[in-house]
């Protein structure tokens, strides 16, 4: 490796800096070239130890810098999250890159399509790792997505917990009531939904590992008779519900199929149903970045409110309440990182260092572009257009003595 | 008048029966000729008491309903908001009426488009009739938008009063904090905001007569030092400010003017802004009845919300908050209506018995379509997407003593 500043090294770096823009970030080339912007004390620096990978970044930064962080000839030294939050805007828009970005991202869009066959490949890569990897950075219950804060000095667990009845109360869960889920988890929800409840609950799952170990977990709590996890693609639903809902699927049902969804929920609601949608979103329509949907989450798509609206208008549902939960979320992954990093040993040891640099990557990364504010966190509740049996506010979710009950009188007095 | 069921009667109830379906009312024709559905008790007997009518009603009923309840020679017995209620649904989806009304209601987007000269024309039709009319029907503030019930029996007054809370709470109105107000009508919301939250606003609006009245009202609170009503577009807005609001305006923009509206607003929102849009909106894309184009609100277009989402795309703003309010529209339009018919006598002396069936049906038309679902009620809240200076939760919208105060520990909360 070079140590004397080159002329190639300038010239790169001259270009990179003109691709990033005035970002308070210091890069240091390979050969020991370095940029900064003058003026402004960096937030970190980024080293580039390999003359290839500063190409390669140059074409799809999304792509390489991923790739360069795992293999280890990218090196940040500065806060990870507060890094990626100062490097991730400039680059998600940087005109030189976006039609090969573009090109490459319908590419992996068709290769990731999420046929009954692709969703379960895709799927498969992500959570059937096993369980013991999760349990070292999540909370105790296994929640694998936004948790939701009470007050900011909540703890993860409870802020889990809270967001599990956070939904249920959107969606005026009865005891009895008969409760489809799509996508499920390690089982957190649907456990939740018939321990503290009463409900009946159908939950659906393509993945292999987390459907075993949702079951043996109703088992050993006695709710198998409650709970039903069921390894199969949300197509396959069957039935009639007074509820549907999904917490942290549609990300991977893709946007082609989101007239199947809407099917499902028409076909499986009965006109007094009700469902709720909690999904990663966006603000503009943008495919994920190439390096996640390569290396994290195949056949991903985020989606913005107007592309998830076409889920509801397919079918005439009403959208009765919507929530922008986009600062917890930023919050949970901060938790999670910070439980990732003092695991990291253990992630090694269990799948060596590349994968242990990869998952920070994306755990801080994601925590980075909730926190700058493009990704966002999607609270859906709806109902069938016709259904009138619905309370009048949403004083119930906050306010727990005035939650309605089954026959309560608001619902004698729609005019 | 024949009053001897004819062949041409029969016929035509006929038809009118296969257009209108089993809905459970008595149609009776100028020739006395009934169609009723066998072994289901009607809700309403409505009688067509012109033979060309029941022809026009065929080739066009949103419109020649409309227009010979006006004339008198379509009458209705039982309770109106009933009977339409019952009627609309199967009228709105009428493939042998759809194509002919699909032309229509081109011609009449085309004809009523919302130019600057337009809309002046537009609003100028509705919003300036004489508040003295306004003022039999609507409540002592004159708020002329859809309210917001705390409990069911909250009386009208206190419930508009309570819609202009939750709007301030909702955008976590300060004192001191610039408002600006597109589609003001009498004033009531600025005012309230000026006087119960210390805002400086700027309302902007139309409707000559509209601000005429609010000025006045201004002055004679000794408010006019804090908001100012201007008689202009809101494509002329200019300024810079912390909240933009609009209740009841989208309506009336019209949608290829969405984008000149995204502009706007993104125009005079500083980077902590935030704003809120309360409009009248649908599940599904469908052009307003041609009736009430053409009589009641030209130029008007009621959104799904997937047409909303194109003003917050346009400009990455960040959807916080969404809530769907249309069971208060419902009940907020029988209150009117129950007002407007203790002062019909009144009604029709000024404005003469046609105009006082027109409004009549509008009122009534419209308490049903929200009761039926065809029309919701949506209330938006958004802000830039790099505001993180946002609360972490509505709390503060439920729980007055949980609202967060300028430079709060919320603020400083984000990870």
């Amino acid at each position: 490796m070079q140590t004397q500043p080159s002329m190639l090294g300038r010239w790169l770096a001259r270009k990179l800096r003109s691709a990033v823009g005035d970002v308070p970030i210091r890069f240091v080339l390979w050969d020991g070239t370095e940029t900064s912007v003058p003026g402004i004390a960096p937030v970190a620096t980024v080293r580039i130890k390999r003359q290839s990978g500063v190409a390669k970044f140059l074409v799809d930064p999304e792509l390489w810098f991923g790739d360069g962080y795992t293999q280890g000839w990218i090196e940040v030294e500065g806060d990870l999250v507060s890094t990626l939050t100062t490097l991730y805007q400039p680059l998600g828009v940087q005109p030189f890159t976006r039609r090969a970005s573009g090109l490459l991202a319908e590419w992996i869009t068709w290769k990731q399509r999420n046929s009954p066959d692709g969703s379960r490949r895709n799927i498969h890569h992500h959570y059937d790792l096993n369980a013991d990897f999760f349990r070292l950075w999540l909370d105790s219950q296994l929640v694998y997505t936004g948790a939701y804060f009470p007050s900011p000095d909540s703890s993860l667990e409870d802020a889990q917990v809270a967001k599990m009845d956070h939904v249920c109360r959107k969606v005026l869960l009865h005891s009895g009531e008969r409760v489809v889920e799509a996508g499920s988890g390690w089982g957190a929800l649907a456990l939740h939904m018939a321990r503290r409840y009463g409900a009946i609950v159908r939950a659906f799952n393509i993945s292999h590992e987390q459907v075993t170990y949702a079951r043996a977990r109703a088992r050993r709590e006695g709710l198998d008779g409650q709970v039903e996890f069921i390894e199969d693609d949300y197509r396959n639903i069957s039935g009639k519900f007074d509820v549907f809902v999904s917490v942290g699927m549609l990300e991977h049902v893709g946007r082609s199929q989101y007239s199947d969804l809407a099917g499902v929920i028409h076909r499986c609601l009965d006109q007094d149903g009700r469902g709720l949608l909690h999904f990663i979103g966006r603000n503009c329509s943008r495919p994920l970045s190439s390096w996640i949907r390569k290396r994290i989450f195949p056949g991903a798509h985020v989606p913005t409110l107007r592309e998830a609206m076409e889920i509801f208008e397919a079918w005439d549902f009403s959208v009765l309440d919507a929530e922008n939960l986009r600062q917890h979320y930023a919050r949970t992954l901060t938790d999670w990182l910070s439980r990732y990093e003092d695991s990291i040993e253990r992630v090694t040891g269990m799948f060596g260092p590349e994968f242990a640099r990869m998952w920070r990557l994306y755990i801080a990364g994601s925590a980075a572009a909730f926190r700058a504010g493009s990704l966002q966190l999607f609270q859906i509740t709806f109902a069938c257009s016709a259904n009138n049996a619905l309370p009048w506010t949403r004083d119930h979710i906050y306010l727990a003595d005035r939650a309605p009950r089954r026959g309560s009188p608001w619902k004698a007095a729609m005019p």
